[in-house]
């Protein structure tokens, strides 16, 4: 098989660098138009060679660029003989953005997003294993050809993944609340404490704010591309933190501590 | 040295495991109410034994119990000879307690907070070296006895800590926002959060929320004894929350963006 890559950031230049270890893939080919990822990408032997242009005759062609950029490159790619997958933090925006000018979206791409990150970005934070164990959700469409969704499932399998497929309304709200709320209250946080109260930080300051030193174009744009469905998680966040707040103000310390209590048993639960 | 440790506890634990591998400690003592702690911390060999009663010969006495237990345990050792450091996350509450009881708090009461811990808790575990080059606050009062601040300045050396002292205002206005802060957020964020969404998170998800599987008691307690600066910091957050909420709800990109790049810059600065 021959893989290309278009975006070969942390996210790109990890799936390059593990389709080069499967025995399957002859040939990864990256497409970048920052210079700096696309000569680091081939320094640092993620991709065999950058090329302008996707290739042709590519089998898989994995689309990480930023979530803003992604529906372009399927429209770019509609008639691409092979499976195209995107990364994409959001789906419903992408596919709607696809639908809008294609009418319908191409059966052979399939909406992808692995539940891997880190706060890093550029090819050389590429993790040597970011899939492995990694839950990696697919979210086909009506119009997804099945053999493309079995390609992209054998695809990821290769990479170490596990696959979950949810409708991708479904996969949009579930997100809004398990990643892109904690990323929005982590920026929100960082921005509330001064320089000079850092050194006063802990384990669990460090481990909170973490993800707030993500990248915030990357962050404000999957932010707007969910926008409706953050604002309501925003909103539900909102609430229990009155409540909370509320119970605290007015000493009601059966209220606090059953919240406190509700909260940890299910962090505990987190496997 | 002779070393008695009151509450053995995750951090009691560890300042007791610390404190045995000292050539300067002759013999650590445990004190706690809790059976279950008590036979690990003997078990574990993080004490030599354990007594009904704070030892009379102790010279450093460490109070590592629950923080709303404290000032009674302060009270309680006004007389004894030795130094008595406490470990509690707020400070101003403690010593507003002890002084309402008796006037002015002992001078050999040195009130102290090692910026370490961990979600976990109890004996089994306590950390081989929390406290390695971890910060130490020390928040003497105008009547400790200034010898009695040099011995638990050189005890906390000796366990590794880098020290650092401030008026006791500052560390509670300071931990308000760098700790209780953030573990009321993650409480609150994992209030929100449905059983079956947790499958559905990745790394920064865990991280984010590590600290609301914290103790609720423990927390609770704290939350509680450092209310009006809790209540301050929460609601700074709320601002800064909705600064960013608006900023998204009304697709203003240019705000949004800049409130990110602050947040990120910052936590970037974290060393």
């Amino acid at each position: 098989m021959k893989i290309a890559i278009v975006g070969t950031g942390m996210i790109g230049g990890a799936v390059a660098r593990a389709a080069r270890r499967l025995r399957s893939v002859r040939e990864v080919t990256g497409v970048d138009n920052n210079p700096v990822h696309a000569a680091d990408a081939v320094r640092l032997g993620l991709v065999q060679r950058m090329q302008a242009d996707v290739p042709d005759d590519a089998d898989i062609v994995v689309i990480a660029t930023p979530s803003e950029a992604i529906a372009d490159r399927v429209i770019e790619l509609r008639d691409h003989r092979g499976v195209i997958i995107d990364v994409g933090s959001v789906k419903g925006a992408i596919v709607s953005a696809v639908r809008a000018r294609l009418g319908s979206a191409p059966p052979r791409y399939v909406p992808c997003h692995p539940l891997a990150g880190s706060e890093k970005h550029g090819p050389a934070h590429a993790p040597e294993q970011l899939f492995h164990e990694r839950l990696l959700i697919l979210t086909p469409l009506p119009e997804t050809d099945p053999r493309a969704i079995a390609t992209a499932e054998v695809f990821w399998r290769d990479l170490g993944s596990i696959l979950h497929t949810m409708p991708l309304e479904d996969h949009d709200r579930i997100l809004a609340r398990t990643s892109h709320l904690p990323h929005l209250l982590a920026f929100a946080f960082m921005h509330g404490i001064a320089d000079e109260e850092l050194r006063f930080s802990g384990g669990g300051f460090r481990d909170f704010s973490r993800i707030a030193a993500s990248s915030p174009e990357l962050w404000w744009k999957i932010f707007e591309l969910n926008r409706d469905t953050l604002l309501a998680a925003v909103d539900r966040f909102d609430a229990d933190l009155k409540a909370l707040r509320e119970a605290l103000a007015t000493n009601d310390s059966r209220t606090g501590l059953r919240l406190l209590a509700e909260a940890a048993d299910r962090r505990r639960k987190l496997p």
